[in-house]
């Protein structure tokens, strides 16, 4: 079970190995002020460390080498924990998979296997490969080690913004606002946002149960799940308050908006959460004190500046 | 007088306009941990607006017109500040300003005037038609106003971090790091850096007064003064620990450092205080705590990525 316990104890395990990523008060478009959670700026540019350094750290004695599939960012976070902790690591990830997120999980000295068109097919690949090795498989979501590790994100954003009412977290597998979630409980209005492409939360809580949801558009090498996390899912039920669709249109504005106004390169995914709050697809209710997870910055800065 | 009394006038008068950037502890190099501020994330992204707003909100009556030269980022905050308060502006700039700079203070609404080959020139050229239009001179650095507003950084870093021991700021003209020793007052060990081919300071206490020194090499845009501010000599000499200069090659390195490791964008000026840590340049005497002004964002984020 993903709840306050297991997740502070995760923050104690990961504490030498992560960075507590600091919060920023500004206005965000008409709305002022918002809080961001400031956690493209943790080690291999998204909050996929947390999760990937808590999921090592958990095992007796971790093998030599362990293996995950990715989208790209779990995959830069495996490399690097991996890396870290002296241990070898492969990464299966599709062929959409930016060069910028190949080559950053190349940069950690991680072997990476790129094939198929999704993260689901990557996936199989590389638990296929997981039988002959039989490396440490680190998922990129759908494990309790992981979720309490994303879980961490929520603990400091509620130490550093105590007075948050909403919290808007962009959902792809889920294990960011998987953790998230268990950590507000309810105390805060968490807030899902997906990208109108990948809306498999959005899909899953209609549906009652985890469901396989369309991939595509802007965000999908980030938030492009087919279904999110078994584990992740009876969370949300219960402490997810709100889904929220965003177009592509609305996460480049706000990709845009994050450089012009911040001079942060922020990567789709990263920006989705804003997003919402952007494109009035959601719309704080009088009084809201609003907080936004910034949560990935691995894009090509040369797409965003300028 | 710049002092704690007239930089904590600023701040409150500058509050509702700025933003209270955010610290992060992080490894830098082999050095673990150092404490970052970053003032990069402020508006127009640099620390000028600081000092600008001050400047701007310490007049009784400004007239409907402001005046300003600059190497790019004093620019692009005075335009900001103006445009925040309804006034205009216009800018004047030398030849080298980077295109990315001329854009920002563009899109702020003021009129850009680019001419001359150096700060120094297009000052010269900005008072001629000050003299012709009687609008409101907001000086890059060698104003009361605009040290006291520049040195709410160090107010801030303080609040934010009040264990360090040494702070590293970058030095142009020298209006950041007079307001930031002025408030230290030697309670820290505030250290200049600057680059080998911008020496102004360096060059100053060494002759005893301010003198013209060379301006050339990667950040003259934004610390190529000819000389510095004889407001913040004296100030300088009394509260400047120590100088430290940096070859382009150690700033250059930082600022990949900068993407690798945070995916920040920093500008050369902006990289320069680190740059002194990450080239051995500055020691660390044994149990130092170090903190460093991440102060410029304004760079085109093609050069820095991938």
């Amino acid at each position: 079970m993903t709840d306050r316990t297991s997740i502070s104890a995760a923050a104690s395990r990961i504490f030498p190995y992560v960075r507590h990523t600091p919060v920023l008060r500004a206005a965000i478009g008409d709305h002022s002020p918002v809080v961001l959670k400031l956690e493209l700026l943790q080690h291999a540019g998204s909050f996929k460390p947390r999760g990937a350094f808590n999921r090592l750290l958990s095992v007796d004695r971790p093998t030599g080498a362990v293996i995950a599939a990715s989208g790209g960012n779990h995959g830069a976070a495996v490399a690097y924990a991996a890396h870290s902790l002296g241990l070898s690591a492969e990464i299966f990830v599709p062929a959409a998979t930016p060069a910028a997120k190949v080559a950053r999980i190349a940069s950690y000295g991680a072997r990476v296997v790129q094939g198929g068109e999704t993260y689901a097919e990557a996936l199989v690949a590389s638990r296929q490969r997981q039988t002959e090795t039989g490396a440490l498989e680190v998922h990129a979501y759908d494990h309790a080690d992981v979720l309490a590790g994303q879980g961490t994100v929520g603990r400091e954003f509620e130490l550093d913004a105590p007075d948050l009412t909403h919290i808007l977290v962009a959902t792809g597998g889920g294990g960011l606002i998987g953790g998230v979630a268990a950590w507000y409980a309810g105390s805060a209005t968490v807030v899902s946002v997906e990208p109108e492409g990948c809306p498999a939360l959005h899909d899953a809580l209609r549906a009652g149960k985890p469901v396989d949801a369309p991939v595509g558009g802007l965000a999908a090498d980030s938030l492009g799940a087919r279904r999110v996390g078994a584990l992740m899912f009876p969370i949300a039920q219960r402490f997810v308050g709100q889904t929220v669709l965003v177009p592509d249109e609305a996460i480049l504005a706000t990709q845009r908006l994050f450089w012009d106004q911040f001079r942060l390169v922020v990567e789709p995914g990263g920006a989705t959460a804003a997003a919402a709050l952007l494109s009035n697809r959601f719309i704080p209710p009088p009084g809201a004190r609003v907080g936004i997870v910034v949560c990935g910055a691995n894009t090509d800065p040369a797409k965003v500046g300028g």
